[in-house]
């Protein structure tokens, strides 16, 4: 009953117990639009709920349905029982996911340097630009407005999305995306000083993207002075994060947003970096380490383990560090405090 | 005198005077062009000055006059003498202002699909594209090299600014503004581990933005999962920002540059968060909660006020840590010495 | 033996010992297509090594030829012995080097509004656009997808590369670059409470960009309230960076990537800021003045010198801060133990 535009897939209650597993409680016939969470308003949108908390949200919004545990009773809405409900959901996302897609071949506005290899199933889209010895491959995706600039490759099948500018000497692998504004290949930022002004290191190497990549909107990894910036496979960033010239992110990496890591620093394997933390530049990070959000390593880390704090310390210390924090105001007075005490002592005792 | 080019707008003294409120002192048919600070070297310039100081300051620079208050004595320029000049200068602010503005209605180089709803009275600049099922409402304006995605809305009025990304499934509402390469409606950042390598959880809800909302440049606002994620009318952010899948900020809230926000917390009304502030994920912030800037709120608040610092702790709190900060280095030795003072003391006594 | 094309520069290891100076050991007809570092696996890649660490990384790798320090002994590859290999290297990274080229004058899918000016010699890109007034200067060079907004200048072969934007009302001074995708010109962030919603402040100043600046990859530069948002000569400044309404930044600073200086502060010359450092608003900041990575200015600094920390300190005491952070967690326990320890010792005396 699925139809092929994504604002319109739809299924029944009962179809969509048959396609995830599990039995309807209720009208197997409500009709579901859309995966919803247990607040919501959408008379059609089906929820799930684990908890006693989530049950009785789910029950008191508007939401159409709910994918429950096994066993729920008397539930006032229609529902899938299940033996696992998040995970029935999270099949049920990816039941009404549907790609971007690029109806054209290549449109009529996109401009291709003459020197530049599209593959034949490849797409481009409108007021897209490939320039000079581009390669983009097989089945691979360059959507509207997106640049990619001289000697850059995009694997196969793989997607630039709107705005992305790979700028130069970018090697994209197959299967990544590189999100809307994202901006690839920049000059790294490195000066010397000639004794009167600030004069630019040439950066003359590249950028080399792996394979399974993903790569946020408005996130910036410059091109190396030499050789490449490297991403390793199967890593993912968010959005507005930096990635200064000749950095090394190892394989299957997470980076969460307005992360920054600075020129040459090199990090291991499964590295997890939270929200706003950074890394100075010339580090090494080993394989396994992974940052709390806001952290900053300014020295390289050997032991693999999750850090936390200012400067970047094993998450333990971070948590008693916190601690601390909120009762520092008082430290410097019981400080003082205690000196004026054992002054007194001491003279006591003289 | 005034004419419709804002570059060339307009008034002797005499006239502002007339529209301001307040009166000449000094050349009433200086033509002044342009608002300017006190420090401005602009010698047909209108500044303010309230304050001993800012008079000093603007009578030895180059501005042409200034609007100071009542019976100020011996100013060596031209004034107008005003009641509230900081008051008067904002309204001549006003004044000289002049909206973004796209002169044609559809420019022929812009894309529109065959599927979209574009209003008569609605404007759509050069290289702009707008996708299936797209509507752009009354009034509404779509700059040049903006993208509206499929399934996006742009509401009355509402101004999507020289290459924002409006991605999928974007609700903007009316007399909003989007910022020159703002990013809506880009994916949420959420992955599982399939024992092999992360594998992209579906974001196949959407972002619902309400009424006069402005969203600075290059801010990116992911979206959610199921649902949507939110902001809520009457908000204000600045550039940089990042707003996770799934958040709820609340009504009248404004957001400095470089906040982010982590996904699914609900932040509430009348918020004001500081530059490079932060939240963690699946927080809850009462009604009323600011934060000073760089402050990073771990955990949910429920009381109003204004908090600061990492973890975020009430203000006073806050500064009192500041002030700690700086005699940190000299703690550790204090607490050694008194411990080393008590255990002498302790041997003196046994 | 170079030729014009930069993917395929070329020249043997004799030719480059006689354009870099120093004397070539091993096998002079190696051709070398590309800087390269010690770790590189180019065979046909020139790294340099100055120090035993690097020359053993070098030796090992599969890089093809190495500058070494002049009398090296023993050395498995192909050398050229150099009195200062690092200097060399820069300069070889100098030959390497090839500009950003647009091929046309003026594309021909470029929108240019009548009332612009552009230099003859001038260069324009596909899909650009040069709004009202706007001036474009001899040889400046406007990259594809590229918005030159009303009332903007770009002055003598200054580059404004693909995606960015000048708004309004932006001058740019001469031999300056804007990075991808980065925003000059957006409205500053200013708002007024109006007892019902946030009203925006009208920002009718500009931005001036002064010579030689360069400004990074999707960086935001607003414009002033009124006057200009100033960018001294020579300064330059990385990815992701936030400069808001009215700052004025002193001449040959350096800005490393998503650093933020709020509203109306002013930096003295010379300024060099770290990693994610930021500036409260109205600050004034004297010239010379550093601050380290993740540094928050809280308060107007009048000292030249390095600063690190929140709040800012000298770097003196923030390397001191940084050493105690790491045992804060034990500070509360060993102050409360003496305390107690104290009390006791009361006791006994009284």
């Amino acid at each position: 009953m699925a139809n092929e535009t994504w604002s319109t897939k739809s299924w029944t209650l009962t179809e969509l117990s048959q396609i995830l597993g599990g039995e309807v409680f209720g009208d197997g016939n409500l009709v579901i639009t859309a995966p919803a969470t247990a607040k919501s308003s959408n008379p059609n949108g089906l929820a799930f709920a684990e908890s006693a908390e989530y049950l009785e949200i789910a029950a008191h919004s508007g939401v159409g349905a709910v994918i429950v545990p096994l066993s729920t009773q008397n539930f006032s809405k229609p529902t899938i029982q299940h033996e696992a409900p998040r995970k029935a959901f999270g099949a049920l996302l990816h039941l009404f996911q549907t790609p971007y897609l690029l109806t054209e071949s290549i449109h009529p506005t996109a401009i291709i340097h003459e020197s530049a290899t599209i593959h034949p199933s490849a797409k481009v889209g409108a007021y897209a630009i490939v320039e000079a010895n581009a390669i983009i491959a097989e089945g691979a995706e360059i959507f509207p407005h997106a640049y990619i600039g001289e000697n850059c490759a995009v694997g196969m099948y793989s997607k630039v999305l709107p705005h992305a500018v790979l700028l130069r000497k970018v090697t994209l692998g197959s299967h990544c995306e590189v999100g809307p504004g994202a901006v690839l290949g920049h000059s790294g930022f490195g000066y010397y000083w000639n004794g009167e002004k600030h004069v630019a290191i040439p950066h003359v190497g590249g950028v080399e993207i792996q394979d399974h990549v993903d790569i946020g909107a408005l996130t910036a990894i410059d091109r190396a002075t030499a050789d490449n910036t490297t991403i390793q496979e199967g890593s993912k960033m968010d959005n507005l994060v930096q990635i200064a010239h000749n950095v090394d992110l190892g394989a299957h990496s997470v980076l969460a947003s307005q992360v920054g890591i600075a020129g040459s620093t090199v990090i291991g394997k499964g590295n997890v970096s939270g929200g706003q933390s950074g890394y100075a530049a010339h580090l090494v990070i080993a394989d396994g380490v992974s940052l709390a959000g806001r952290t900053a390593a300014l020295s390289s880390i050997e032991k693999p383990g999750v850090y936390g704090g200012i400067p970047a310390m094993p998450i333990r210390e971070y948590r008693r560090n916190l601690v601390v924090q909120k009762e520092l105001g008082s430290v410097m007075q019981r400080l003082k405090e205690l000196e004026k005490e054992v002054e007194r002592l001491k003279g006591e005792l003289s």
